[in-house]
Protein backbone atom coordinates (compact mmCIF):
# COMPACT_ATOMS: atom_id res chain seq x y z
CA UNK A 1 0.00 0.00 0.00
CA UNK A 2 1.28 3.52 -0.35
CA UNK A 3 1.56 5.20 2.84
CA UNK A 4 2.30 8.77 3.64
CA UNK A 5 4.01 9.18 7.04
CA UNK A 6 4.09 12.49 8.87
CA UNK A 7 5.97 13.12 11.90
CA UNK A 8 8.80 10.86 12.49
CA UNK A 9 9.72 11.82 16.02
CA UNK A 10 10.66 8.96 18.88
CA UNK A 11 7.50 7.30 18.18
CA UNK A 12 6.67 8.11 14.45
CA UNK A 13 10.16 6.74 13.36
CA UNK A 14 10.05 3.29 14.53
CA UNK A 15 6.35 2.84 13.73
CA UNK A 16 7.42 3.90 9.91
CA UNK A 17 10.30 1.71 10.11
CA UNK A 18 8.24 -0.86 10.66
CA UNK A 19 5.71 -0.44 7.74
CA UNK A 20 8.26 -0.26 5.42
CA UNK A 21 9.71 -3.40 6.82
CA UNK A 22 6.30 -4.76 6.46
CA UNK A 23 6.38 -4.00 2.43
CA UNK A 24 4.62 -1.03 2.44
CA UNK A 25 5.81 2.53 -0.55
CA UNK A 26 6.53 4.70 1.90
CA UNK A 27 6.50 8.52 1.47
CA UNK A 28 7.63 10.46 4.76
CA UNK A 29 7.52 13.72 6.16
CA UNK A 30 9.22 15.17 9.17
CA UNK A 31 10.60 18.49 10.18
CA UNK A 32 13.69 18.24 10.90
CA UNK A 33 16.71 16.47 8.51
CA UNK A 34 17.90 13.97 11.10
CA UNK A 35 14.56 12.28 11.28
CA UNK A 36 14.33 11.78 7.65
CA UNK A 37 17.94 10.77 6.93
CA UNK A 38 17.13 7.34 8.14
CA UNK A 39 13.96 6.57 6.93
CA UNK A 40 15.60 7.98 3.29
CA UNK A 41 18.30 5.23 4.29
CA UNK A 42 15.81 2.42 4.47
CA UNK A 43 14.39 3.58 0.87
CA UNK A 44 11.54 5.67 1.89
CA UNK A 45 10.67 8.49 -0.35
CA UNK A 46 11.79 11.47 1.42
CA UNK A 47 8.77 14.60 1.07
CA UNK A 48 9.43 18.26 1.00
CA UNK A 49 5.51 19.06 2.70
CA UNK A 50 2.39 16.94 4.19
CA UNK A 51 1.28 17.66 1.08
CA UNK A 52 3.42 16.12 -0.87
CA UNK A 53 3.48 13.37 0.65
CA UNK A 54 -0.42 12.92 1.31
CA UNK A 55 -0.79 13.82 -2.72
CA UNK A 56 0.52 9.94 -3.01
CA UNK A 57 -0.89 8.27 -0.68
CA UNK A 58 -3.71 5.82 -0.09
CA UNK A 59 -3.45 5.60 4.10
CA UNK A 60 -1.99 8.91 5.26
CA UNK A 61 -0.66 8.41 8.83
CA UNK A 62 -0.25 11.29 11.27
CA UNK A 63 1.90 11.00 14.67
CA UNK A 64 2.90 14.80 16.46
CA UNK A 65 2.45 15.89 19.41
CA UNK A 66 -0.67 18.00 20.35
CA UNK A 67 -4.16 19.40 18.74
CA UNK A 68 -3.16 22.57 16.97
CA UNK A 69 0.00 20.29 15.46
CA UNK A 70 -2.26 18.15 14.20
CA UNK A 71 -4.13 20.55 13.03
CA UNK A 72 -1.89 22.46 11.06
CA UNK A 73 -0.68 19.20 9.42
CA UNK A 74 -4.48 18.49 8.26
CA UNK A 75 -5.26 21.98 7.75
CA UNK A 76 -2.49 24.48 7.47
CA UNK A 77 -0.03 25.70 4.78
CA UNK A 78 0.54 22.65 2.11
CA UNK A 79 -1.33 20.85 4.29
CA UNK A 80 -3.13 16.86 3.95
CA UNK A 81 -6.37 18.11 3.79
CA UNK A 82 -6.10 20.07 0.22
CA UNK A 83 -3.97 17.29 -1.19
CA UNK A 84 -5.19 13.88 0.06
CA UNK A 85 -6.90 11.94 -2.78
CA UNK A 86 -10.93 11.26 -2.15
CA UNK A 87 -11.57 7.93 -1.15
CA UNK A 88 -7.55 7.73 0.95
CA UNK A 89 -7.78 7.74 4.59
CA UNK A 90 -6.18 9.76 7.26
CA UNK A 91 -4.73 8.20 9.96
CA UNK A 92 -4.16 10.38 12.97
CA UNK A 93 -2.28 8.13 15.44
CA UNK A 94 -1.29 11.41 18.32
CA UNK A 95 -3.18 12.00 21.31
CA UNK A 96 -5.23 14.87 20.77
CA UNK A 97 -8.58 16.64 21.72
CA UNK A 98 -11.50 13.74 21.40
CA UNK A 99 -13.79 16.63 20.44
CA UNK A 100 -11.24 18.73 17.85
CA UNK A 101 -10.85 15.18 16.42
CA UNK A 102 -14.86 14.69 15.39
CA UNK A 103 -14.10 18.18 14.04
CA UNK A 104 -11.33 17.67 11.83
CA UNK A 105 -13.32 13.95 10.48
CA UNK A 106 -16.03 15.89 9.36
CA UNK A 107 -14.03 18.61 7.77
CA UNK A 108 -12.22 15.67 6.03
CA UNK A 109 -15.32 13.88 5.25
CA UNK A 110 -16.45 17.23 3.39
CA UNK A 111 -13.51 16.66 1.00
CA UNK A 112 -14.17 12.71 0.19
CA UNK A 113 -11.49 11.56 2.90
CA UNK A 114 -12.35 9.55 5.37
CA UNK A 115 -10.98 9.43 8.93
CA UNK A 116 -9.72 7.21 11.85
CA UNK A 117 -8.26 8.72 15.12
CA UNK A 118 -5.68 5.75 16.24
CA UNK A 119 -3.85 7.02 19.63
CA UNK A 120 -1.38 4.52 20.95
CA UNK A 121 -0.10 3.35 23.93
CA UNK A 122 3.31 1.36 24.48
CA UNK A 123 6.12 4.11 24.44
CA UNK A 124 9.13 3.79 22.64
CA UNK A 125 9.69 0.26 23.20
CA UNK A 126 6.41 -1.00 21.83
CA UNK A 127 6.43 1.38 18.67
CA UNK A 128 10.11 -0.52 17.82
CA UNK A 129 8.80 -4.07 18.83
CA UNK A 130 5.50 -3.14 16.82
CA UNK A 131 3.71 -3.90 19.95
CA UNK A 132 1.68 -1.19 20.38
CA UNK A 133 -1.95 -1.32 21.85
CA UNK A 134 -3.64 1.14 19.18
CA UNK A 135 -7.46 2.71 20.05
CA UNK A 136 -9.65 3.87 17.27
CA UNK A 137 -12.51 5.65 16.92
CA UNK A 138 -14.34 5.81 13.62
CA UNK A 139 -16.27 3.83 10.48
CA UNK A 140 -16.09 0.19 10.96
CA UNK A 141 -15.82 -0.46 6.98
CA UNK A 142 -12.54 1.73 7.21
CA UNK A 143 -10.76 0.38 10.17
CA UNK A 144 -11.48 -3.24 8.36
CA UNK A 145 -9.46 -1.29 5.63
CA UNK A 146 -6.29 0.09 7.44
CA UNK A 147 -6.26 -3.11 10.23
CA UNK A 148 -3.01 -4.32 7.88
CA UNK A 149 -1.23 -1.15 8.49
CA UNK A 150 -2.25 -1.18 12.42
CA UNK A 151 -0.85 -5.05 12.41
CA UNK A 152 2.35 -3.90 10.98
CA UNK A 153 2.62 -1.38 14.41
CA UNK A 154 0.72 -3.05 17.07
CA UNK A 155 -0.56 -6.09 18.62
CA UNK A 156 -4.01 -4.80 20.88
CA UNK A 157 -5.68 -3.07 18.16
CA UNK A 158 -9.44 -2.50 19.05
CA UNK A 159 -12.25 0.07 17.05
CA UNK A 160 -13.55 1.54 20.30
CA UNK A 161 -16.08 3.41 18.49
CA UNK A 162 -17.19 6.59 16.27
CA UNK A 163 -14.39 9.86 15.38
CA UNK A 164 -13.42 10.65 18.67
CA UNK A 165 -13.82 7.76 20.09
CA UNK A 166 -10.24 6.35 19.97
CA UNK A 167 -8.94 9.37 21.65
CA UNK A 168 -11.48 9.05 24.61
CA UNK A 169 -10.11 5.32 25.46
CA UNK A 170 -6.53 7.10 25.04
CA UNK A 171 -7.47 9.73 27.81
CA UNK A 172 -9.47 7.31 29.76
CA UNK A 173 -5.75 5.73 29.76
CA UNK A 174 -3.82 8.48 30.75
CA UNK A 175 -6.27 8.92 33.72
CA UNK A 176 -6.20 5.37 34.90
CA UNK A 177 -2.36 5.61 34.79
CA UNK A 178 -1.83 8.69 36.56
CA UNK A 179 -4.38 8.03 38.97
CA UNK A 180 -2.52 4.51 40.00
CA UNK A 181 0.34 6.10 39.71
CA UNK A 182 -0.79 8.52 42.72
CA UNK A 183 -2.02 5.70 44.15
CA UNK A 184 1.17 3.61 44.04
CA UNK A 185 3.37 6.61 45.40
CA UNK A 186 0.90 7.53 48.05
CA UNK A 187 1.19 3.86 49.71
CA UNK A 188 4.56 3.35 49.60
CA UNK A 189 5.38 6.48 50.42
CA UNK A 190 3.18 5.62 53.58
CA UNK A 191 5.30 2.44 54.03
CA UNK A 192 8.56 4.08 54.35
CA UNK A 193 7.25 6.97 56.80
CA UNK A 194 6.06 3.92 58.81
CA UNK A 195 9.81 2.71 59.07
CA UNK A 196 8.56 -0.54 56.72
CA UNK A 197 10.63 -1.52 53.87
CA UNK A 198 8.27 -0.19 50.65
CA UNK A 199 10.04 -3.11 48.83
CA UNK A 200 8.68 -6.26 50.99
CA UNK A 201 5.35 -4.21 50.71
CA UNK A 202 5.26 -3.97 46.80
CA UNK A 203 5.62 -7.59 47.09
CA UNK A 204 3.21 -8.28 50.13
CA UNK A 205 1.24 -6.50 47.50
CA UNK A 206 1.58 -7.89 43.80
CA UNK A 207 -0.36 -11.14 43.89
CA UNK A 208 -3.73 -9.62 45.28
CA UNK A 209 -6.27 -6.91 44.51
CA UNK A 210 -3.44 -4.08 44.48
CA UNK A 211 -1.59 -5.61 41.85
CA UNK A 212 -1.17 -4.09 38.47
CA UNK A 213 1.20 -3.21 35.78
CA UNK A 214 1.90 0.41 37.84
CA UNK A 215 2.65 -1.34 40.87
CA UNK A 216 4.99 -4.16 39.38
CA UNK A 217 6.81 -1.50 36.76
CA UNK A 218 6.29 2.31 38.01
CA UNK A 219 6.47 0.73 41.43
CA UNK A 220 10.05 -0.71 40.87
CA UNK A 221 11.23 2.86 39.67
CA UNK A 222 9.54 4.39 42.66
CA UNK A 223 11.59 1.95 44.68
CA UNK A 224 15.23 2.26 42.93
CA UNK A 225 14.08 6.64 42.83
CA UNK A 226 15.04 6.15 39.22
CA UNK A 227 12.59 8.22 36.91
CA UNK A 228 14.53 7.44 33.40
CA UNK A 229 11.57 7.29 31.17
CA UNK A 230 9.81 5.38 29.85
CA UNK A 231 7.14 8.46 29.48
CA UNK A 232 7.53 11.67 30.20
CA UNK A 233 6.11 14.02 32.58
CA UNK A 234 5.72 16.68 30.07
CA UNK A 235 3.75 14.08 28.03
CA UNK A 236 1.78 12.87 30.78
CA UNK A 237 1.07 16.42 31.78
CA UNK A 238 -0.47 17.58 27.98
CA UNK A 239 -2.66 14.19 28.20
CA UNK A 240 -4.35 15.25 30.98
CA UNK A 241 -4.52 18.67 29.88
CA UNK A 242 -6.51 17.28 27.42
CA UNK A 243 -8.86 15.45 29.76
CA UNK A 244 -9.29 18.38 32.35
CA UNK A 245 -10.14 20.71 28.96
CA UNK A 246 -12.50 18.04 27.63
CA UNK A 247 -14.01 17.26 31.62
CA UNK A 248 -14.48 21.24 31.63
CA UNK A 249 -16.45 21.30 28.15
CA UNK A 250 -18.64 18.41 28.88
CA UNK A 251 -19.29 19.61 32.49
CA UNK A 252 -17.98 16.57 34.12
CA UNK A 253 -15.81 16.36 37.68
CA UNK A 254 -12.81 14.23 37.71
CA UNK A 255 -11.56 15.15 41.34
CA UNK A 256 -8.55 12.06 41.08
CA UNK A 257 -7.15 13.47 37.73
CA UNK A 258 -7.60 16.95 38.13
CA UNK A 259 -5.28 16.16 41.76
CA UNK A 260 -2.58 14.28 39.31
CA UNK A 261 -2.52 16.99 37.05
CA UNK A 262 -1.68 19.46 39.85
CA UNK A 263 1.19 16.68 40.98
CA UNK A 264 2.72 17.01 37.41
CA UNK A 265 2.12 20.38 37.36
CA UNK A 266 4.59 20.90 40.06
CA UNK A 267 6.97 18.41 39.16
CA UNK A 268 7.26 20.15 35.63
CA UNK A 269 8.12 23.53 37.99
CA UNK A 270 10.97 22.37 39.62
CA UNK A 271 12.70 20.46 36.54
CA UNK A 272 11.13 16.91 36.29
CA UNK A 273 9.86 17.31 32.82
CA UNK A 274 12.25 15.15 31.08
CA UNK A 275 11.22 12.31 33.98
CA UNK A 276 9.13 9.47 33.83
CA UNK A 277 6.06 10.60 34.69
CA UNK A 278 6.19 7.88 38.25
CA UNK A 279 8.41 11.11 39.47
CA UNK A 280 5.34 12.43 40.80
CA UNK A 281 6.69 10.24 43.87
CA UNK A 282 8.96 13.07 44.31
CA UNK A 283 6.25 15.69 44.91
CA UNK A 284 4.30 13.40 47.48
CA UNK A 285 7.80 12.81 49.05
CA UNK A 286 8.83 16.60 48.87
CA UNK A 287 5.24 17.89 50.57
CA UNK A 288 6.03 15.65 53.70
CA UNK A 289 10.00 16.38 53.40
CA UNK A 290 10.54 13.00 53.13
CA UNK A 291 12.29 13.64 49.33
CA UNK A 292 15.77 11.45 48.46
CA UNK A 293 17.99 13.06 46.61
CA UNK B 1 -1.34 -27.43 67.64
CA UNK B 2 -3.73 -26.46 69.99
CA UNK B 3 -5.26 -22.84 68.73
CA UNK B 4 -7.59 -20.46 70.20
CA UNK B 5 -9.71 -18.80 67.50
CA UNK B 6 -11.37 -15.35 68.75
CA UNK B 7 -13.50 -13.76 66.53
CA UNK B 8 -16.58 -16.04 63.96
CA UNK B 9 -17.54 -13.44 61.83
CA UNK B 10 -18.29 -13.87 57.98
CA UNK B 11 -13.78 -14.31 57.68
CA UNK B 12 -13.26 -15.86 61.01
CA UNK B 13 -15.61 -18.64 60.98
CA UNK B 14 -14.27 -20.37 57.21
CA UNK B 15 -11.06 -19.64 58.77
CA UNK B 16 -11.20 -21.62 61.85
CA UNK B 17 -12.99 -24.58 59.96
CA UNK B 18 -9.79 -24.41 57.79
CA UNK B 19 -7.73 -24.73 60.84
CA UNK B 20 -9.82 -27.49 62.10
CA UNK B 21 -9.86 -28.92 58.24
CA UNK B 22 -6.02 -29.55 59.01
CA UNK B 23 -5.74 -31.30 61.85
CA UNK B 24 -5.71 -28.39 64.76
CA UNK B 25 -7.63 -28.62 67.87
CA UNK B 26 -9.49 -25.29 68.24
CA UNK B 27 -10.75 -23.59 70.72
CA UNK B 28 -13.01 -21.36 69.70
CA UNK B 29 -14.67 -17.70 71.14
CA UNK B 30 -17.45 -15.34 69.36
CA UNK B 31 -20.15 -13.25 70.73
CA UNK B 32 -22.95 -14.70 68.67
CA UNK B 33 -24.16 -18.28 69.80
CA UNK B 34 -25.30 -18.58 66.00
CA UNK B 35 -21.68 -18.12 64.74
CA UNK B 36 -20.33 -20.73 67.46
CA UNK B 37 -23.02 -23.13 66.82
CA UNK B 38 -21.36 -24.30 63.23
CA UNK B 39 -17.86 -24.67 64.70
CA UNK B 40 -19.37 -27.02 67.74
CA UNK B 41 -20.33 -29.13 65.42
CA UNK B 42 -17.15 -29.37 63.29
CA UNK B 43 -16.00 -30.77 67.02
CA UNK B 44 -14.22 -27.13 68.13
CA UNK B 45 -14.44 -26.69 71.74
CA UNK B 46 -16.82 -23.42 72.05
CA UNK B 47 -15.01 -21.15 75.23
CA UNK B 48 -17.22 -18.94 77.62
CA UNK B 49 -14.75 -16.50 77.04
CA UNK B 50 -11.18 -15.21 75.12
CA UNK B 51 -9.22 -16.11 78.38
CA UNK B 52 -10.93 -19.53 78.50
CA UNK B 53 -9.87 -20.14 74.75
CA UNK B 54 -6.61 -18.84 75.22
CA UNK B 55 -5.54 -20.30 78.45
CA UNK B 56 -5.54 -23.78 76.56
CA UNK B 57 -3.74 -22.53 73.54
CA UNK B 58 -0.29 -22.55 71.92
CA UNK B 59 -1.62 -20.18 69.22
CA UNK B 60 -4.20 -17.77 69.79
CA UNK B 61 -6.01 -16.03 66.41
CA UNK B 62 -7.86 -12.99 67.18
CA UNK B 63 -9.81 -11.49 64.08
CA UNK B 64 -12.66 -8.86 65.46
CA UNK B 65 -13.47 -5.25 63.54
CA UNK B 66 -11.50 -2.92 64.64
CA UNK B 67 -8.57 -1.20 67.16
CA UNK B 68 -10.71 -0.90 70.30
CA UNK B 69 -12.37 -4.42 69.87
CA UNK B 70 -8.68 -5.77 69.34
CA UNK B 71 -8.09 -3.75 72.71
CA UNK B 72 -10.74 -5.14 74.76
CA UNK B 73 -9.96 -8.93 73.61
CA UNK B 74 -6.71 -8.31 74.27
CA UNK B 75 -6.95 -6.56 77.51
CA UNK B 76 -10.00 -6.31 78.45
CA UNK B 77 -11.84 -8.33 81.04
CA UNK B 78 -11.41 -11.92 80.69
CA UNK B 79 -9.25 -11.42 78.49
CA UNK B 80 -6.31 -13.01 76.25
CA UNK B 81 -3.75 -10.70 77.71
CA UNK B 82 -4.70 -12.28 81.38
CA UNK B 83 -4.99 -15.78 80.59
CA UNK B 84 -2.81 -16.41 77.46
CA UNK B 85 0.51 -19.02 78.71
CA UNK B 86 4.09 -17.81 78.46
CA UNK B 87 5.82 -18.70 75.57
CA UNK B 88 2.44 -18.93 73.66
CA UNK B 89 1.71 -16.27 70.41
CA UNK B 90 -1.02 -13.85 70.05
CA UNK B 91 -1.98 -13.35 66.47
CA UNK B 92 -3.52 -10.59 65.61
CA UNK B 93 -5.30 -11.24 62.39
CA UNK B 94 -7.67 -7.79 62.32
CA UNK B 95 -7.02 -4.99 59.91
CA UNK B 96 -6.22 -2.23 62.71
CA UNK B 97 -3.95 0.94 63.57
CA UNK B 98 -0.40 -0.03 63.08
CA UNK B 99 0.90 2.29 66.16
CA UNK B 100 -1.64 0.49 68.40
CA UNK B 101 -0.10 -2.70 67.20
CA UNK B 102 3.00 -2.05 68.52
CA UNK B 103 1.96 -0.85 71.64
CA UNK B 104 -0.21 -4.18 71.90
CA UNK B 105 2.89 -6.36 71.31
CA UNK B 106 5.11 -5.00 73.70
CA UNK B 107 2.25 -5.00 76.45
CA UNK B 108 2.27 -8.73 75.25
CA UNK B 109 5.75 -9.21 75.22
CA UNK B 110 5.69 -8.10 79.15
CA UNK B 111 3.78 -10.95 79.99
CA UNK B 112 6.22 -13.28 77.85
CA UNK B 113 3.24 -13.80 74.93
CA UNK B 114 4.92 -12.91 72.09
CA UNK B 115 2.66 -11.40 69.18
CA UNK B 116 2.49 -11.12 65.41
CA UNK B 117 -0.30 -8.76 63.36
CA UNK B 118 -1.54 -10.43 60.47
CA UNK B 119 -4.13 -9.15 58.71
CA UNK B 120 -5.89 -10.55 55.23
CA UNK B 121 -6.81 -9.51 52.21
CA UNK B 122 -9.11 -11.74 49.61
CA UNK B 123 -12.27 -11.54 50.94
CA UNK B 124 -14.60 -14.42 51.91
CA UNK B 125 -14.06 -16.26 49.15
CA UNK B 126 -10.37 -16.16 50.42
CA UNK B 127 -11.25 -16.98 53.60
CA UNK B 128 -13.37 -20.47 52.47
CA UNK B 129 -10.69 -21.40 49.83
CA UNK B 130 -8.08 -20.99 52.29
CA UNK B 131 -6.38 -18.38 49.23
CA UNK B 132 -6.11 -15.57 51.90
CA UNK B 133 -2.71 -13.14 51.25
CA UNK B 134 -1.54 -12.79 54.42
CA UNK B 135 0.76 -9.73 55.50
CA UNK B 136 2.33 -10.12 58.44
CA UNK B 137 4.53 -7.96 61.41
CA UNK B 138 6.60 -9.48 64.10
CA UNK B 139 10.05 -11.66 65.01
CA UNK B 140 11.39 -14.02 61.99
CA UNK B 141 11.57 -16.84 64.41
CA UNK B 142 7.96 -16.72 65.78
CA UNK B 143 6.71 -16.08 61.92
CA UNK B 144 8.40 -19.63 61.16
CA UNK B 145 6.98 -21.06 63.88
CA UNK B 146 3.23 -20.23 63.46
CA UNK B 147 3.88 -20.61 59.23
CA UNK B 148 1.78 -24.09 58.94
CA UNK B 149 -1.25 -22.05 60.40
CA UNK B 150 -0.84 -19.45 58.11
CA UNK B 151 -0.50 -22.23 55.62
CA UNK B 152 -3.83 -23.50 56.75
CA UNK B 153 -5.75 -20.35 55.45
CA UNK B 154 -3.99 -18.96 52.79
CA UNK B 155 -1.46 -18.76 49.86
CA UNK B 156 0.68 -15.25 49.90
CA UNK B 157 1.97 -15.38 52.96
CA UNK B 158 4.64 -12.39 53.36
CA UNK B 159 7.06 -11.66 56.86
CA UNK B 160 6.72 -7.58 55.88
CA UNK B 161 8.91 -6.47 58.81
CA UNK B 162 8.13 -6.08 62.39
CA UNK B 163 5.32 -5.30 64.41
CA UNK B 164 3.01 -3.32 63.25
CA UNK B 165 4.72 -4.30 59.05
CA UNK B 166 1.44 -6.16 58.53
CA UNK B 167 -0.76 -3.69 59.27
CA UNK B 168 1.28 -1.38 57.27
CA UNK B 169 0.85 -3.12 54.59
CA UNK B 170 -2.82 -3.69 54.49
CA UNK B 171 -2.85 -0.40 54.83
CA UNK B 172 -1.26 0.16 51.65
CA UNK B 173 -3.67 -2.24 49.72
CA UNK B 174 -6.42 -0.37 50.81
CA UNK B 175 -5.11 2.91 50.08
CA UNK B 176 -3.81 1.24 46.73
CA UNK B 177 -7.30 -0.87 46.06
CA UNK B 178 -9.12 2.63 46.86
CA UNK B 179 -7.61 5.10 44.17
CA UNK B 180 -7.31 2.71 41.87
CA UNK B 181 -10.95 1.84 41.75
CA UNK B 182 -11.50 6.16 42.18
CA UNK B 183 -8.95 5.65 38.91
CA UNK B 184 -11.32 3.45 37.11
CA UNK B 185 -14.46 5.07 37.87
CA UNK B 186 -13.17 8.21 36.63
CA UNK B 187 -11.71 6.94 33.43
CA UNK B 188 -14.82 5.17 32.96
CA UNK B 189 -17.56 8.05 33.45
CA UNK B 190 -15.16 9.91 31.53
CA UNK B 191 -15.95 7.39 28.55
CA UNK B 192 -19.78 7.10 29.21
CA UNK B 193 -19.93 11.29 29.15
CA UNK B 194 -18.27 11.66 25.46
CA UNK B 195 -20.29 8.93 24.34
CA UNK B 196 -18.47 6.32 24.01
CA UNK B 197 -19.16 2.51 25.47
CA UNK B 198 -16.97 2.08 28.91
CA UNK B 199 -16.93 -1.66 28.05
CA UNK B 200 -15.09 -1.24 24.83
CA UNK B 201 -12.43 1.25 26.22
CA UNK B 202 -12.32 -1.33 29.53
CA UNK B 203 -11.49 -3.46 26.78
CA UNK B 204 -8.79 -1.80 24.67
CA UNK B 205 -7.21 -0.60 28.33
CA UNK B 206 -6.99 -4.15 29.78
CA UNK B 207 -3.86 -5.51 27.92
CA UNK B 208 -1.63 -2.11 28.33
CA UNK B 209 0.29 -0.26 31.29
CA UNK B 210 -3.78 0.91 32.49
CA UNK B 211 -4.13 -3.04 32.78
CA UNK B 212 -4.83 -4.03 36.95
CA UNK B 213 -7.33 -6.70 38.86
CA UNK B 214 -9.41 -3.63 40.02
CA UNK B 215 -10.12 -2.47 36.20
CA UNK B 216 -10.79 -6.55 35.44
CA UNK B 217 -13.16 -6.69 38.70
CA UNK B 218 -14.39 -3.70 40.14
CA UNK B 219 -14.23 -2.15 36.78
CA UNK B 220 -17.04 -4.88 35.95
CA UNK B 221 -19.33 -4.27 38.82
CA UNK B 222 -19.17 -0.55 37.33
CA UNK B 223 -20.12 -1.29 33.56
CA UNK B 224 -23.31 -3.62 35.17
CA UNK B 225 -24.28 -1.23 37.66
CA UNK B 226 -24.12 -3.85 40.18
CA UNK B 227 -22.35 -3.57 43.78
CA UNK B 228 -22.90 -6.82 45.82
CA UNK B 229 -20.01 -7.18 47.56
CA UNK B 230 -17.05 -7.98 47.50
CA UNK B 231 -15.41 -5.86 50.34
CA UNK B 232 -18.24 -3.91 51.76
CA UNK B 233 -18.27 -0.44 51.47
CA UNK B 234 -18.12 0.64 55.30
CA UNK B 235 -15.28 -1.68 55.49
CA UNK B 236 -13.20 -0.17 53.41
CA UNK B 237 -13.85 3.56 54.96
CA UNK B 238 -12.70 1.83 58.24
CA UNK B 239 -9.72 0.47 56.88
CA UNK B 240 -8.77 4.30 54.79
CA UNK B 241 -9.75 6.32 58.24
CA UNK B 242 -6.89 3.88 59.75
CA UNK B 243 -5.05 5.12 57.26
CA UNK B 244 -5.92 8.87 57.08
CA UNK B 245 -5.24 8.80 61.13
CA UNK B 246 -1.85 7.48 60.62
CA UNK B 247 -1.03 9.92 58.76
CA UNK B 248 -2.31 12.20 60.49
CA UNK B 249 0.26 10.97 63.44
CA UNK B 250 3.06 10.45 60.90
CA UNK B 251 2.52 14.08 59.55
CA UNK B 252 2.19 12.49 56.45
CA UNK B 253 -0.03 14.13 53.45
CA UNK B 254 -2.21 11.51 51.04
CA UNK B 255 -4.15 13.70 48.75
CA UNK B 256 -5.34 10.61 46.92
CA UNK B 257 -6.17 8.51 49.82
CA UNK B 258 -8.10 11.47 51.32
CA UNK B 259 -9.83 11.56 47.98
CA UNK B 260 -11.28 8.46 48.50
CA UNK B 261 -12.22 8.52 52.24
CA UNK B 262 -14.59 11.84 51.04
CA UNK B 263 -16.04 9.41 48.18
CA UNK B 264 -16.62 6.66 50.85
CA UNK B 265 -17.72 9.22 53.19
CA UNK B 266 -20.60 10.13 50.38
CA UNK B 267 -21.69 6.86 50.03
CA UNK B 268 -21.69 5.95 53.64
CA UNK B 269 -23.96 9.04 54.26
CA UNK B 270 -26.21 8.09 50.99
CA UNK B 271 -27.10 4.50 52.41
CA UNK B 272 -24.15 2.85 50.25
CA UNK B 273 -22.48 1.05 53.43
CA UNK B 274 -23.33 -2.42 52.84
CA UNK B 275 -22.25 -2.22 48.64
CA UNK B 276 -19.12 -3.03 47.50
CA UNK B 277 -16.60 -0.37 47.46
CA UNK B 278 -16.42 -0.19 43.78
CA UNK B 279 -19.72 1.79 44.20
CA UNK B 280 -17.97 5.25 44.72
CA UNK B 281 -18.56 4.94 40.76
CA UNK B 282 -21.94 6.08 41.66
CA UNK B 283 -19.92 9.24 43.87
CA UNK B 284 -18.65 10.04 40.45
CA UNK B 285 -21.26 9.85 38.52
CA UNK B 286 -23.87 11.88 40.73
CA UNK B 287 -21.68 14.54 41.19
CA UNK B 288 -22.22 15.26 37.50
CA UNK B 289 -26.14 14.08 36.94
CA UNK B 290 -25.21 10.69 35.34
CA UNK B 291 -26.23 8.39 38.31
CA UNK B 292 -27.83 5.46 36.88
CA UNK B 293 -30.63 4.47 39.12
Amino acid sequence: MNIAFIGLGIMGRPMALNLKKAGHTLFVYGRRPESVAPLADAGCTACASPAEAASQADVTIVIVSDTPDVETVLFGYDCVGDAARPGSVVVDMSTISPTATQAFAHKLEARGVDMLDAPVSGGEIGAVNATLSIMVGGKPAVFERVKPVFEAMGKNIVLVGDHGAGQVAKACNQIVVGVTIEAVAEALAFARKNGVDPARVRDALMGGFAGSRILEVHGKRMLDNDYTPGFKTKLHQKDINIVMETAKELGLALPGAALVMQHLNALMGTGGGELDSSAVMKIVERASGMERP
